[in-house]
């Protein structure tokens, strides 16, 4: 499943790249249920690698869904394959040197496993992002939960969907007794700890 | 059509990407014939940009067929959504600050077109690596065109798939009768010309 480099023609290897940039690419793979706070703990913590001088992206469910994937809807099948998209464009992103986060529900273990297939070892990091369905239905930021229940929005993770909480995650956050904050620092501390905020192997910046 | 800032509710957006990376991000959109040298300037292109410190990817037809697009094939319609597909992620790829170049045959001018609207106006260079059908053909480093001719390989651009040369791109190469270290040098002009190289409107690397 793992195919690497992506195109061995080209001169410019993800390595160089990531030479370039002073950094090694990563990818943050956020998963939980809707309003778990994914999205918020994501952009929280781009803020803070930005200020650090990584350079980011925040792959997220929503754009994604109004562009790359705009022709799914919410089956399962259709649920697979907008992982599946996803995931390829992460892997691109790593492969241009970014340190990439994504935040989407992702609900299925075996779609977060293919994602993982994708990258190297050590370059994914599964992050749940764990909260009560009761908290996270009380929250309910975009009223998609209040719909789910008058069965107006079918195949809604957590209500007539499942979610597979992750046995084993890289990290597991508590987003229900923690704040923001204390969460992105564990999230630094977790990429401090797998060495992707030391410098690169490859060519440095001149 | 343009969707900009793509996700207003994060703090970081292109700009602030851009401005780390010291650069001010685009996308080449490189479209000709199957052999006209696409992915062979784009590559040098890369080098010469790398080379004066710009972050660049490469998006290759031949990449997104084994990933993002593994399960379209080559009707009409499939594609269309390989170029939607397409250009959706060099979209991304600019909202994450990137000089992204892309190498596809994209041989419809409506494809060319939606694609060119995702994009702020100077953003998006439409660069045709124009050479005669018969050069390529006589070049065939894939061996495709032979295989066309033999009808094994249906809906082949060029053979019995159209090819809808561009009618004013920003840049004409000339593939057939110029090298590519002189079509590369015409691609550094035209950004120059564009002000792509120049430093980026937003806040500055520390």
């Amino acid at each position: 499943m793992k195919r690497e480099p992506l195109c061995p023609a080209f001169d410019l290897d993800k390595a160089a790249r990531a030479g370039l940039l002073g950094q090694r690419p990563a990818v943050l793979w956020f998963t939980g249920l809707s309003g778990s706070g994914k999205s918020t703990i994501a952009n929280a913590a781009c803020n803070e690698l930005h200020a650090r001088g990584k350079h980011t992206y925040l792959l997220d469910g929503d754009i994604v869904r109004t562009g790359l994937c705009r022709d799914l809807g919410f089956s399962a099948a259709q649920r697979v394959e907008n992982i599946r998209r996803a995931a390829e464009v992460a892997r691109l992103m790593v492969d241009a040197g970014l340190v990439t986060l994504t935040a989407f529900i992702s609900p299925f273990r075996s779609e977060r496993e293919m994602a993982r297939r994708l990258f190297a070892p050590g370059e994914f990091l599964e992050v749940f992002v764990d909260v009560p369905l009761a908290v996270a239905e009380q929250r309910d930021p975009k009223g998609l939960y209040r719909k789910a229940r008058r069965a107006e929005l079918p195949d809604f993770t957590g209500i007539d969907s499942p979610y597979e909480a992750p046995a084993s995650p890289d990290l597991r956050l508590d987003a229900a007794g923690r704040s923001v904050a204390f969460n992105v620092g564990r999230i630094i501390d977790a990429m401090e700890v797998a060495g992707l905020l030391s410098p690169p192997d490859g060519p440095r910046r001149p």
